[in-house]
């Protein structure tokens, strides 16, 4: 049943297998007269891509959108925007031998049991590939938010245990781990390294901010603003946890530390994560999601077969030994597509 | 814009403020032929009670719902079920010095940006009194799961900085604080009483389990059971933060020990808290959210007026020290609705 | 399944039954700050109340209405308004002869089959007095489109066979059939007097129109406003055609009678019904519903029981000889929500 | 903001302008494992196409449907099913005289006033070769209702005022008029030929049947079968109105001609082209629509420009002189997407 549309106002659908021609999203529900190109797509897909041999080791080919409707001479219209990505490189004869069994971690045995058949091929829609739509989707959602002063940041906050120590934003995008600290991406970049040479893979902690939000934006009581940011960042795939502001943390934490006094000038410490009640309070929205390790290693897992017979697996070809850095503009691009509905939904009220 | 309705199949739309007439649920979409009685609604109800002064001090009488429609001589028609609770013992004067200005770390600041107006009187649909009608509606949501053999059990993990050191479930109904620890509860309510003297409030951890789901349920890529059980619990009140499975502690894991094995005779593991590429793969369903510390303290806080002019604040009047245990059974009601409206959608595809 | 919301973003979920202890809806999604009081929706449900007992025979107390929430010193506060009107004046017993078999035109052979169980008394959900909800509903619309300068009027354009001749608006308040043509008024009556005498019933058309829409609300491709219109007015029980502008008559017209020339000063016809493409133009919007005769009649039926068996019916009892004119109402609140819905939405766009 | 989706579990959403590169589908909840082949959509879509130079004008080259997802093996996977129908012999000069007018009768105005932007080539998204991408959706839901036994038949019922006098539907497909009376098919061309002559456009009726529906499909109160299809129906281009069984001839019947009395073999007449209370009632399903006159005509017609100048116009080029008979695959398209999507959610409940 239908679980590949996003949003209520600001409405994205997905489509697409990671072996299959092609992958793509409809946007319904832009406004009209912002100005649009596959340009503007390609880049932010190409953030996606892995730049660095070392940290990640991607299909090669860049992706490049077609931008079937929706807009003319350059600007959206207001019609639905059908964006297509084709899949080049394919190569789905590395998943012959892994046809008939379940990968440990993946979705394989899930999609299975839910659809009494699947898309043997790569993942099928399990696949991380399936995410291209969703950046795609997101670059369009960043036009929306452009208009009002909205800037979403994604980073890699820690990986393999290793964790970032200062947050400089301007060093995000400057290496390949997308992480704020330059100081750590080396050590990380080691550390990756020695896990996949053990066969192994790693997780971590990817935070995303939210600059310039009004204050007001959010649903209550069932599509709260960070409720929506949960499933969004939930949905992604290898995404185990989500939390806001002090998150987890608040766990142990007194009222009078974790509540923030509101002065004149504003909220003077930020624990709400920028919501309260479920609704934007204007202070910079903080969200973290903990990234599952990759579950294809090449370490020899037990599993099972479709017929139900034990077997050993060792995933060989070409696999990240983390998620992290190409989920950071995944994050990005699902709290972009939270935001756009949000802001949109807002002005239908007020 | 309406965020007061969740589910696709089995859907339920909530209403009403903490100091209005009443509070409701509309339940529609609930398959015909249920038993279903008052009697069925009010015993939940009684849960999300106080029942323990040492722990909370809530209001007194017992919530007691009406059935207004959906039900014919005490079975479901397929018709919306309308459920109302009375508010009773109600008393508005004691938020009358609160009219005008922003409690810290309440809805109060949020609601007025949003809307431009605000309900009040102690919190209006902000207040933790709205979640009666979630709790009357995942009573309903029971009859569906029992006759699918799928049972919610939710209890508290951690509060006050003290966590279970042991899971006996049979404990869970036993104590004031829904606590699997026996030996643990002591030393909370001892806790619980001294943040009380100082004026203070704390968080905690609530852990949700569902047995008996079978594999298959969950839509992706957007309505995957994990996004979905996220929206479902970051969009209660308090709620920071909710991890499925080993959460925020794979970060720190390899994928050879996060990757749940499989064998012949089902998975060896459950790091995946029962869920894989967001579908329920037949083990059990395992969650965790984290709850931030009630807002309303006694303790003296900064904050401003309407206006923007400082004030400091002292919360008096009857308020928890912790949302836990109170918001234990709201927990509950929330993965039944997630759970009951999955069951259904999995049926119409299969 | 849930059929029992209207609208997106001005969205009413109802519920209740005939004889039922209450019907109700919920109004989501309504804009903070409007006046709204109960007064103002018992206004519009005495509209659909009889006045005349030659006319119709119905449930002699006034309906009122209680609003549960969403509403604090008389100004709406954009949460859900839950409204509440309590059944009185019922009396099942005269059901009980029918409470095993179906009436012919009723719902009771399709609820049957729908459900595998149905509310006996009266109808259930299936009675004309479903519409009470949709009509307290539409009077929050109202509130809405007044802001906009929206009005919407509804009157008997036939009825047993005698049609309206003229179009006097201010006569359709002032006369028992909601008739705009006083002349037709005592033939009708007249003519209504003889059915019910011959223990029958009729049927007529109902128009509805609205004044002062604005150019570009309705989202093609699938919730135009003309479809939006036609799911509303066809939902209304009894409905069985809509139709927009010259409608059927359109059957017959050549391009050149049916275009709408456009001059500097305005469309210069309007036989488009104010809709083009699915998107109002700024003229005023038309549309026509049948109305079927009322399937209760005292004239021996020819039906079935549950149990198959063939049995000869005749319905006593207090029944209108027609839905006319109390299905006026009912059109002009359907017809309020979905262009109360529009205009928001139109606002999120643009 | 979203119009583009259609149906609740068995949904649809759709793109794409007439002279944009392509336009498509997307098909999500789709059961799976249901056999699908473009061919399978594209024998859809040849029925869509001008076989006839006397009747129709279309683009020469058949549309041909890339499957890009949601399929494996020849079979439905449960995942969303994206087609994409490129656009070929398309010549967009044609129109840039026509680009800063607004046609009468056409969608011009209408989107100019809601969007402030339009697609000026051919139509944009208020073309009727927008429907190209509904003809192929309905092929997917064609699929679901033919495991159900539900066929779906349309065909014309009267166009430029001559009416089928009988209806034998084995001739529908073989006559380019989908006419299912032989004797009607050369008068009516000779009627097409005429007004074509003359530079003028005609309507005419189209009367859709479904059999093999089981009672109980439909969900009262606000998606009853008869709205869902009366908007599914009414939001095709050129449809002004809709009707049901007697549908407007209900106007002038007595409830005892209008029943329709059961027996133990069934309803014994079928005015209410098999639905009650909104809900099939198992007897075949009857609707009707009206289709206006295409409204681009060579006769001069007299309109206004985006800066409001008055200028006559005369619409020269390939146009058809009525939407009948393409129209005709259209509605048989939509009344599948209504009915796959029914029976989907009737599964969720029972």
């Amino acid at each position: 049943m239908p679980g590949n549309t996003f949003g209520t106002v600001f409405r994205v659908t997905t489509w697409g297998e990671s072996h299959g021609p092609a992958l793509g999203a409809v946007v319904d529900g832009c406004p009209p007269g912002l100005t649009l190109s596959a340009e503007d797509i390609n880049e932010e897909l190409a953030w996606r891509k892995s730049r660095d041999p070392r940290v990640s080791t991607s299909r090669k080919e860049p992706d490049r959108v077609e931008i079937c409707s929706g807009v003319f001479e350059d600007r959206t219209t207001g019609t639905p925007i059908s964006l297509l990505i084709r899949n080049r490189d394919v190569d789905s004869s590395s998943y012959d031998h892994l046809r008939d069994l379940f990968r440990p971690g993946h979705a394989d045995y899930t999609y299975w049991h839910k659809y009494g058949i699947r898309d043997k091929r790569g993942g099928g829609r399990a696949s991380g590939r399936e995410t291209v739509a969703r950046v795609a989707a997101g670059a369009v959602a960043k036009k929306v938010l452009d208009q009002h002063g909205i800037i979403v940041l994604s980073y890699t906050l820690a990986l393999g245990g290793i964790r970032a120590q200062k947050l400089d934003f301007d060093e995000v995008y400057k290496n390949p781990l997308f992480c704020p600290d330059a100081d750590a991406v080396p050590r990380i970049i080691e550390r990756l390294k020695e896990v996949k040479e053990a066969g192994d893979s790693v997780g971590g902690v990817v935070e995303i901010r939210a600059q310039g939000c009004p204050a007001g934006l959010g649903e209550p009581v069932f599509a709260k603003l960070d409720a929506m940011l949960a499933a969004a960042l939930m949905g992604i795939g290898a995404v185990k946890g989500v939390e806001i502001g002090s998150g987890f943390a608040a766990a142990n934490m007194l009222g009078s530390e974790n509540n923030d006094p509101l002065s004149p000038a504003g909220f003077l410490t930020n624990n709400s994560g920028g919501i309260l009640g479920g609704i934007s309070n204007g202070d910079e929205i903080v969200a973290r999601v903990v990234v599952k390790p990759i579950p294809s290693i090449e370490k020899e897992q037990q599993t099972i077969t479709e017929n139900g017979e034990p077997v050993k697996l060792s995933v060989k070809g070409r696999h990240d030994v983390s998620a992290i850095p190409r989920i950071v503009p995944v994050c990005t691009a699902m709290v972009r597509l939270v935001l756009a509905d949000m802001v949109l939904q807002q002005k239908a009220i007020r």
